[in-house]
């Protein structure tokens, strides 16, 4: 009897503390981060209805499809304190579109470009630095060639794709689209550096520098 | 004295129950897969340890240096069973004898490249040819713009650079580096997808077919 009682109760215990352990678990289990990969071309469809939501639109393309492009389009839109980008060429209006609605709603925008692709034609640089964003290039490297914004400094969009049309409507690329800290992180500190190194004040300040040092050279 | 024995039974229930438990999840708890961001412009190294393991190296670069370069060739010569390369351009003598070293190995290789650049001076395409390897491109697409590769079908490297040295040493650049499968998952697909797509065979036998139905038409 004194055994049975013993061994009933010790089920019990085993059983409850299986149950509490694999609730824990369950409770504050890490949730997966996002981790999306994104082909094109992507099919040619209507994105009106996210970037005017409000406007009704009648043109002919498809409406109501969800593409490569629109996904992008809705990650890029999702920002809500912060986009970085840093992109060597940049001439998709819609693209362009979307930063300057980003801007309207307060959300800080930085764009780092590659200093000969800026003045191209149909480059989208003027209608940013027009709005007020601050657009950055720098002289160092050959190119840069980088194709990858980062929003609200937790979601990475990287890949071979610039914000060009060609890239998104003819040519063969990709994006990934994670928020894995282990590969968001890096992104985030290359950045900043980056954005440092392009910082005009630096180079006028080392240009007054040089120019002091020079005079102080004559003396 | 029943109930001390009773209590006593079941806090060691409970104990042996939660060592075992978190035993089990050591045991089976899933690896991080590797995750890793690699920037250039490299800093420039000899990379002949890599290469050519077996005979020394007196050149005048600096030696036994760790670079984001020789970093992207250990991963490319990890390889053990196959590698998928899908590059727009690929000029980099290096990075074109760590592909023949594998094929020595007998790496399955297959390459998928850009229409135009194959026939480019300094094109590393002719060279894989000459080996064997097998070399596709596709005539759909304005660029064939990708810039990955799939190794041992698990690893996948991508991001915005080409393999040349113009990109390893003097272009801003990223490469992603991981082995999470939401990620590699997608390229293997789309790899596959692409290199049906560029089926000389396919291309033929539509012509023939076309050709057939011209005929036809004439009867």
């Amino acid at each position: 009897m004194w055994t049975v009682k013993v061994v009933g109760v010790s089920v019990l215990a085993v059983s409850v503390t299986v149950e509490l352990l694999n609730w824990l678990r369950r409770r504050y289990k890490k949730r997966k981060p996002l981790n999306e990969v994104l082909f094109f071309p992507s099919e040619v469809a209507c994105v009106e209805h996210l970037l005017s939501p409000s406007a009704p639109c009648y043109c002919a393309l498809p409406h109501g499809v969800d593409t490569s492009f629109s996904r992008l389009l809705r990650h890029v839109l999702s920002a809500s304190s912060s986009l970085d980008l840093c992109v060597f060429a940049f001439s998709n209006t819609d693209l362009c579109r979307a930063v300057l609605s980003l801007r309207k709603r307060g959300v800080v925008i930085r764009v780092l470009s590659d200093k000969d692709y800026i003045a191209i034609n149909g480059s989208q640089i003027g209608p940013l630095r027009k709005a007020g964003i601050c657009v950055r290039s720098d002289g160092g490297a050959v190119y840069m060639h980088h194709k990858f914004a980062l929003v609200d400094g937790s979601l990475l969009i990287s890949g071979s794709l610039n914000w060009t049309l060609t890239a998104v409507q003819a040519n063969m690329e990709n994006l990934i689209v994670t928020m894995e800290p282990e590969l968001v992180r890096p992104f985030v500190q290359e950045f900043n550096r980056l954005w440092e190194l392009s910082d005009p004040a630096r180079t006028l300040s080392n240009g007054v520098q040089t120019e002091l040092e020079r005079t102080a050279g004559h003396d």
